[in-house]
C-alpha cells in the first residue's frame, strides 16, 4: 500500500500486478487510462475499437524508449503522439486514431505515468486525433527503462496524390519546415544536465501539411526528419526514389543554440533529429508557395536544396566557399536513445 | 564485426546501431524486415503503408514481453501475431494488416530475431494477414529483456452485428473453443524447466472465428482469456455487460498435464493464460450449431454455462458436488510475463 494513494491506484509505483489481468490492472485502465483519453471505442471496455474509415488509409506504427522520460519541450507521451500522427501526415493523411501500448517497468512512479498518459491525450486532442484502444504490461525491474510506448495510427488520406519516396523527379525543390536538431539536442542536453537555453521541437505538424494540400501545392514527397535526422532523410529518399540530391549548407536552418551545443558534444546537427520539422519535396513551381503557407502559419522554413537526376542515392552538400561534399549515411547514430 | 555474418547484418548480436537510423539499420529492414515480411507496403520504404478498407474497420493493439522468447509450442513472434489477430476475430473482423515495432535490447543474439521474424511471417500468412509498417528500437544491455514485440492490427468486420460485451444478454450460452491453460503453463514449465509433456496452445482462431460467421451462428460477444484466463474473461464480460454468470466447473476442459503442473505450482487453471482459445457467448438456440461447426474444423469445444440476470457482474462457479463459489478476478496475475 502507498502512502500517497492515486485515483487509480492503491500503489504509488508500478506493481507486476498493474500488468496482471485482475483488479488491479484493470483500475488502472478504467480510472487512469479510459478517463484520460475519453473515447467511446474505450469505454466499450472490448479487444479492439471499431471505427469508421473511408478510402485509402495509411498506418504507421512507432516505438519510443527516450531517455529521460521528461525533457525541456516534451516528454516521452507528446514525442509517441508526434512521432505517429506526424507519420501520418507524411503519408498524406489526416489522423483518425491511435492504438497505444505501453511496457511498464516494475517501480515507476505512477505519478510519472499519470503526466505522460496527460501528455498523450493533449497532444492527440490538438490534431483531432482518437486514442481507441491500448495495452500493458509490467516487465521486472532492471527488465525495461521507466517506460517504453509503442503508438500506431489510422488515418484517411488527404492528398489528391499520396506523396511517397516514387513521386520525386529531378528538380523538385526541397524544403525544411523549421530549424533542425532542437529535439535531439534539448535529450542530450537534458541527459548530459548542460544548462542550454533550448527545447525540444516535438509537436504535431499535422496542421501545416494539411495546409500545403488544402493550397494545392504539389507534395511530392514528406518525411520528418527522426532518427538520423535531416541528412538522414535525405538519403533513405535519393536511395528510394533512385535520384540524386543537391543541398546548400548555408540554407538549412540552424539556431545557434544548437550549433553551439552541438560543436561541444561534437556532433552534426545535420544528423540530429528534430521530431516537429519535416521536409518536404514539392513540385518546382509550387515552392515558393508551400513557403508562403508555411511562414503564415507562424513556421520559419526554408529552400534548402533540389532534386537531380544522379547519381542516385547521393545527396552533395554545397559549402559556403563553394566547395562540396558527400553528405553520407552514418553507420549508427550520433545520439541514442533521443525517440 | 562478427565471426559468423548474417545475411543482414555484420554483427551477430544487436548493437545500438541496429537502432540508430543509419547504415546499419538500413540493412536490417531491408535485408531482414522487409524480406522476411514481403509486402508491397514495406517496399514502398515510406514512413507508413498505404491500405484500402471496406466498410467497418476493427483496430487493436498488444505488446508482448514474454519470457523465455522461445517456449515449446510457439515463441514471442508467433505469440504476438497470433494475439493480435485473435484480438480482431474477437472484434468480428477478419485481420488485414498489421504493424509491428521492436524493442531490442542490445546484446540480443540476432539469429534469435531473425527466428522470430520467421514466425512471424509464417503466422501472418497463415490467416492471410499483410505485415505492412514497422519500428525497430534498440535499447542498451540491463534496459530491456531481449525482445518486446508490440503488434498492431487492423481489419474489416465481417460478423453482420459486431460482436462485443453489450450484445451480451441473459440466457445466453457460454462456449470455449478448447481446453483452458495450455499456453501459461507451457511459458511456466520452460521458465522452470520442468519436464512436462506440453505445448502452448498460441495460435490463430481466425478460421474457426469466421466459420461460425459463416455458419449463421448469432455470436452475442467473443473474447480470448489470455491474461488472467477463462475466470477473468468471464468477469470482465459480465461486468461491462451488467450481467451474471453461472459456469459448471466440470464442463470446462482442462488437459491432465495443465491440471497436474497447476496443482504442482499452486495454480488455478482457470486463470491460467490461453493464446488459441477463445470464449463465446452464443444466442441460445444457437449453441449447439456453434459447437458442431468448432468440431468439425477438429477443435474440442464445450458449452461450459450460461449467462444469468444477476447479479450484474458476479460469475458462480457451481461445483462438481453441487456446491457453488464466486469465481472472482484476482488482484493481480499468477504468472507474470506470460505475454
Amino acid at each position: 500500500m502507498s502512502e500517497c494513494p492515486l485515483p487509480f491506484s492503491d500503489y504509488d509505483r508500478v506493481v507486476l500486478a498493474h500488468g496482471g489481468g485482475g483488479r488491479v490492472m484493470l483500475r488502472l485502465i478504467e480510472d487512469l487510462f479510459v478517463r484520460a483519453f475519453a473515447d467511446p471505442a474505450l469505454a466499450l471496455a472490448h479487444d479492439g475499437a471499431f471505427l469508421r474509415l473511408a478510402g485509402p488509409v495509411a498506418m504507421t506504427t512507432d516505438a519510443f524508449t527516450v531517455k529521460p522520460l521528461f525533457f525541456p519541450g516534451g516528454d516521452i507521451g507528446r514525442l509517441a503522439v508526434s512521432g505517429t500522427v506526424n507519420d501520418l501526415a507524411m503519408c498524406g493523411a489526416r489522423p483518425h486514431a491511435l492504438a497505444v501500448s505501453f511496457v511498464l517497468e516494475e517501480g515507476l512512479p505512477l505519478v510519472e505515468l499519470e503526466r505522460i498518459v496527460a501528455s498523450m491525450a493533449a497532444t492527440a486532442r490538438e490534431v483531432g486525433a482518437r486514442i481507441v484502444t491500448g495495452d500493458t504490461k509490467v516487465v521486472e525491474r532492471g527488465k525495461g527503462d521507466g517506460v517504453f510506448v509503442t503508438t500506431t495510427g489510422v488515418g484517411e488520406v488527404v492528398a489528391p496524390e499520396a506523396p511517397r519516396p516514387s513521386r520525386v523527379r529531378p528538380g523538385d525543390a526541397i524544403l525544411v519546415s523549421g530549424p533542425v536538431g532542437e529535439h535531439g539536442v534539448a535529450v542530450m542536453a537534458a541527459r548530459e544536465r548542460l544548462e542550454v537555453d533550448l527545447a525540444s521541437d516535438a509537436a504535431p505538424v499535422v496542421a501545416d501539411v494539411l495546409a500545403l494540400f488544402a493550397a494545392g501545392v504539389d507534395v511530392r514527397c514528406l518525411r520528418d526528419p527522426t532518427r538520423g535526422g535531416f541528412a538522414s532523410v535525405l538519403n533513405e529518399i535519393a536511395r528510394t526514389a533512385g535520384v540524386g540530391a543537391r543541398v546548400t549548407e548555408t540554407a538549412v536552418p540552424v539556431r545557434p543554440e544548437v550549433a553551439d551545443v552541438c560543436e561541444l558534444l561534437g556532433l552534426d546537427p545535420l544528423y540530429v533529429a528534430c521530431e516537429g520539422r519535416f521536409v518536404a519535396f514539392v513540385a518546382p513551381g509550387d515552392a515558393d508557395r508551400a513557403l508562403a503557407v508555411l511562414r503564415a502559419r507562424g513556421g520559419a522554413p526554408a529552400r534548402v536544396g533540389e532534386v537531380v537526376a544522379g547519381p542516385p542515392g547521393v545527396v552533395v552538400l554545397e559549402g559556403p566557399l563553394g566547395g562540396e561534399r558527400v553528405l553520407d549515411l552514418l553507420s549508427g547514430e550520433q545520439l541514442p536513445r533521443i525517440c
